[in-house]
């Protein structure tokens, strides 16, 4: 029997729109999401656990109150719980998300920009 | 204050060996190390936790007891805890590895391919 691998790049092509995660895999209680962005978002924060972020095209940003950080492609960050954190795109950016499930994409900061969560595709 | 970004490509060429995981960063109790391989391993399982397999650069083989992927750049695999396997690579592949802290290459068979556990670069 021949078992599937997941490709990044294929299951980029299945949506357009920015900001919406789409869960590819679990391990364990985490889940893989691809996620296209540009532009701003809001600032929020993860209160119970760390986000990690992996570059797979483009180029990120992402700012703290007290920093920033840049990321390209192959380049990953994890994001401390609780911290404060704001991404920004100046153009779009495909990134590999980590994060146990249940994580909304706005922390506990909610509103207009919140997506709707597990989203498979 | 700039952070710094984990440069995969960079963490590589601190070393040369084959089957010696790396860590790189932690998220929660979960860690990324990146390893190089090349050749056959030991069949091994990991009783207690799925594995994340993410190839950077190169050709990954897993095999199974009922069956086989094939993994190349860009993509990546989630072995389910408690399944046997058997990474195989015919030239060098550079992998991400994805885990909970204490996770051994070996898993539960152990034995003298066994790395040191937990080491940072």
């Amino acid at each position: 029997m021949k078992y599937q691998a997941l490709n990044f790049e294929k299951k980029l092509t299945l949506f357009d729109e920015h900001w919406a995660p789409k869960v590819i895999a679990e391990m364990n209680d985490y889940q893989f999401k691809v996620v296209k962005i540009k532009g701003d978002f809001v600032w929020h924060n993860h209160e119970d656990t760390d986000e990690t972020l992996i570059v797979l095209e483009g180029n990120l940003r992402i700012d703290f109150r007290d920093g920033y950080v840049d990321l390209s492609q192959g380049e990953m960050f994890v994001v401390p719980k609780g911290v404060e954190h704001k991404p920004f795109a100046e153009n779009e950016v495909k990134i590999l998300l980590i994060e146990p499930r249940g994580v909304l994409n706005t922390g506990h900061e909610g509103g207009e920009r919140t997506a709707q969560n597990d989203v498979w595709i």
